[in-house]
């Protein structure tokens, strides 16, 4: 198993990217980061921690691979600024406002967020303890200690962008290998075995199916290599403009992926 | 940094316990199990995992040691039969019945999961994907990944006591020196910073305090080496019962530590 860590970095992209790495090398991939903070601890009211995402994967055989990739946080800043552009109230247990109440307005909890007056995003699980939101804020300071702390890097509401220079994120990158544990190939059999079980899992009532971490992910990328990846007409547009005032092609416009 | 697998097992304790044992030699731990399944995936009604808690440990210098000791579903098995003794609905996004509907009747739940008809505890993040219910289901599946599919042990559901054997339950076990990253003096001198913020959080309207993961069980202990540790009556009575039947000195009831 090796372990490696990254400070004064910048945006990690996307953290499942990395974990996946390990996947044609018969390895278990594990990558997360921290982020600038944002996020409210258990029964606080200033933000302490990032987003703090971890990813994780795993091979199988027939099945896509295992490809868990998640934020700490209930949700990232990108769900709150979705909120406000729409003029949509968030729901209980996303966030709180400079007081530690129950915030509903996006706009203001981003505002907030952004002068450090209190208020911000909760830790997986929500307000309080009751739906297990002190599991969330562990997991995101267990983030900041594996990629901070033992990088000897900026921690906890240090992170942050100035105008000076980026947010100096760190990251931590490891990735072990199956072979040490047992057969590859067998690893592989079971786990096929795992999520052929989690996919068959029978759905709730009104549900059509049951994912596992990554499946929905795969079957879009095997979808859109075929019919192109679907854009924003605004951000197809865009790119345009760029592609013209560089006098590059723009992005081109397939039949059967309209831009969204 | 060395990682091993336990299969066939049984019981595991206090996970907490285990990661905790790298603390005085400047190394990190982790310890996880998966469990007999009881947990629900994400728009799924059949059980498909266990509570399968994950532990992380993080020494510091003057503050307490970061202990997080967490399961990935939202509460656990006691939890649900607190509230059927005690009669008490279950709060939304707790559990589900055999439909996978919402479920409050800890009772039927309890019944449902046991004979497998459906049903069961959901994930860290609740009912559906609003609060990150899928991020639970995943952190599940990785521990039973590292746990069962790495060690070539039973996983998923059929992780389960029958009258012959016990559930064979498989863990990960794994520590880190912290002295291949950084000198572990300045490693324990930033976790005391990290910790001392969180701890000094602002806290919400209506809180006192803010705690950082094992803060609050380290001060327990604390104060029970020395006042004696609170029993619920019934199991106080329920000890000097036994301790009498095997002709024993029952356990001492100490002034100051009322048996609760």
């Amino acid at each position: 198993v090796g372990i490696a860590c990254v400070r004064n970095s910048n945006h990690f992209g996307i953290a499942g990217y990395y974990a996946m790495m390990a996947l044609p090398h018969e390895l278990l991939g594990l990558a997360m980061t921290n982020t600038a903070a944002l996020g409210v601890p258990t029964f606080g009211r200033q933000v302490m921690f990032g987003t703090n995402p971890l990813a994780f994967a795993a091979p199988a055989r027939r099945e896509g691979a295992f490809v868990l990739d998640m934020s700490t946080t209930v949700v990232s800043r990108g769900t709150l600024e979705m909120h406000d552009k729409q003029a949509k109230p968030l729901p209980d247990g996303w966030a709180v406002d400079r007081h530690g109440r129950p915030a509903h307005d996006a706009g203001s909890v981003l505002e907030d967020m952004l002068r450090r007056s209190g208020g911000g995003i909760l830790p997986l699980g929500g307000i309080g303890e009751a739906h297990g939101g002190h599991k969330g804020y562990g997991l995101a300071v267990m983030v900041d200690v594996l990629c901070a702390v033992l990088a000897g890097a900026p921690f906890g509401p240090a992170v942050a962008d100035t105008e000076h220079s980026s947010a100096r994120v760190s990251h931590l990158l490891a990735a072990a290998r199956i072979d040490r544990f047992r057969d590859p190939d067998e690893f592989r059999r079971d786990m096929d075995g795992l999520l052929g079980q989690l996919r068959a899992c029978p759905p709730a009532e009104g549900r059509q199916r049951v994912w596992f971490a990554g499946q929905r992910e795969a079957e879009r990328e095997r979808e859109w290599l075929t019919t192109g990846i679907p854009l924003l007409t605004r951000v197809h547009d865009q790119l345009g403009a760029i592609a013209a005032e560089r006098g590059i092609d723009p992005p081109a416009t397939v039949s059967g992926a309209p831009s969204r």
